[in-house]
């Protein structure tokens, strides 16, 4: 019997791309092997690389200007990736800041500006407190974001996976504006017009870990440097279609598969109806008991995949995850980093999990408030 | 039907391995949700974690000097990695080069030498011809490898995969010797202590592509430069268990699978038994008829990997992947840049697949000849 998975991330995927892949792992299509044991040279991987490309260029309405690219390391790795291919010498590389995601990347670009002779700089940041450990419970303005109109780029975190704050706007740039999108990607359509690079972890909304997903503006990645080692260079990806080495081929199938669910389910304009309509349910519950939890985010940053709260005592944070368990809900633990609950509401999450949830809340504060 | 899949990786992978995988895709050990639906933080997925690297410590015999470490990216990332973490400024970085994978093993080297300011160096090669394009024929001997007792490391490519050229020794080395095993990892025991670091990607003797094996030595690790990003830091794979960032949790997991098939199948002195074996079919039937089959690899750098031949014109060759094809064997044909036949005969190759090869080589030379 499938639990209620409330996972951050590697989440819960969609069952029919599960059992599709389960009765597809032996035998694949009829080659006498599993797509894992198929080369990445062949037809047959290839028309699974293409359709999981295709269908995501479809689903999202990513626009010919755009590359779609698979990588490797997870979007840590793009953290230094980035900066080493677009920074520029004499132009600052401008980051917005508004959690522990963004904390990660700025500093991994300070490592690369110092090897590459650029500097990163902060150009936006909602962080409170002194310490090394800031508290954050809102993305900035635009007016807030002092962007040098000079900058490599502007990076900025769509959605802070930890602490349950998401953008709910393009921020505004005049230099090419990067994207780290991994815990809200493609659950909703998007302007990728509008992006120089979106990357994003698939762990989340489109597939299994080990595989980070690009939209990447091909001038903008045809201006990258071209002193970093080849692999690295997003160009070697973009002009070998992602086949310049041997990729996560099984990975990928799994996007594919997931792909091939969304469009199912009516694409992203339902997938994005139904996401609504779960963050409105666990919301609305914790709302409804505004005494008895607490919401550290403000409400127009608050996350449609991550919600973020905490109970009046650890106690009872252990007591409501033990009821959690006893109804076959798994995942609500917030991350170690910053304690309280998290449930992650991914496309693959039923509403019926969001709505049982619901109910949990709403009976806990009565029971315990 | 399964065929029989000489493919060069990824590559056949046992059939108990997959079937496995299959039989817990959706619901991995009574748990309710797949392993790729389960947290990298959470104990379902680190028993698997742990399972992998203490089966496979047990069956290679590595020793508590070294680690067992995941990455990403493929070896191709390790060979701008490598020399990212462990060139140190005033001293070369010696490579030995003996196809086509030192070759852009060396390449990487260069251009990070660039940035850091080291220089990487050729120190011994079997390249013949002066163009672009050179042949390699064999291994070079102790003796030919002019290494700088000052280096950083060595550096050498155990079993060139496009080529079918293997080290049957390991090299003697003053500076610590690092390893690209990609195409010849865990196909037999090996004294691990002899290596400052082995690496190679999983997806021929050990698993799906997405993931590589490391085998670090602990110091040789703690030696490496801190002035590069995080994530590229060994130290930090290293000081994280492989847990630094999300792993390919589901290609670990397949590792897992196949450590417990070669312990079930009698562990490494077993399969190495098995893969001389077949290696021996294969080459006896084509020295059996040494006037119709070219093999160009020197008898004693022959790889027990991969298995390089030509026949006398092209046509002959489409016609021998098309009988072949008629047996259901694939996989046969040899890398692009090479052409001619290669048969992989990685760990998960039965030796009836390696006795039909053997027999289709020698009839079609009988026929054909």
């Amino acid at each position: 019997m499938r639990v209620l998975n409330f996972n951050a991330g590697p989440a819960t995927l969609p069952l029919p791309a599960l059992e599709l892949a389960r009765d597809e792992l032996v035998e694949f299509g009829g080659t006498g092997m599993s797509i894992m044991e198929h080369s990445h040279r062949g037809k047959d991987y290839e028309a699974v690389h293409h359709e999981a490309q295709s269908l995501m260029r479809e689903l999202l309405g990513v626009p010919d200007s755009h590359h779609i690219l698979f990588v490797q390391g997870g979007a840590s790795q793009l953290f230094a990736q980035v900066p080493m291919n677009f920074m520029a010498r004499g132009k600052p590389a401008d980051y917005v800041v508004n959690g522990a995601w963004g904390e990660k990347a700025i500093a991994e670009a300070n490592v690369v500006g110092k090897m590459i002779g650029c500097e990163a700089r902060v150009v936006a940041t909602t962080g409170m407190g002194d310490g090394k450990e800031k508290s954050y419970a809102r993305v900035p303005q635009d007016a807030e974001i002092k962007l040098d109109p000079n900058a490599s780029y502007l990076h900025y975190t769509s959605n802070e996976t930890i602490h349950g704050i998401e953008f709910h706007r393009i921020p505004t740039s005049s230099a090419p504006l990067v994207c780290d999108a991994s815990s809200d990607f493609m659950w909703k359509k998007t302007d990728v017009s509008k992006f120089a690079l979106v990357y994003a972890g698939a762990q989340k909304n489109v597939g299994p870990s080990g595989i980070v997903v690009l939209l990447a503006n091909k001038d903008f990645v045809a201006q990258g440097r071209t002193d970093i080692p080849k692999i690295f260079q997003l160009r070697t990806v973009a002009d070998n279609d992602s086949l310049y080495n041997t990729p996560p081929t099984f990975a990928i199938y799994l996007i594919r598969n997931v792909m091939r669910w969304i469009k199912s389910e009516g694409g992203l304009d339902a997938i994005e109806k139904r996401n609504r309509e779960k963050a409105k349910l666990v919301y609305d519950a914790l709302d409804a008991h505004a005494g008895f939890y607490n919401l550290p985010v403000e409400k127009n940053s608050r996350s449609v995949m991550n919600v973020v709260f905490r109970l009046p005592s650890e106690a009872l944070e252990e007591k409501f995850l033990a009821e959690a368990k006893k109804r076959k809900m798994v995942g609500l633990k917030g991350h170690r980093s910053v304690g309280g609950m998290r449930a992650s509401l991914y496309n693959a999450v039923p509403v019926e999990w969001a709505r049982a949830l619901a109910e949990l809340i709403d009976e806990f504060a009565k029971t315990n408030g």
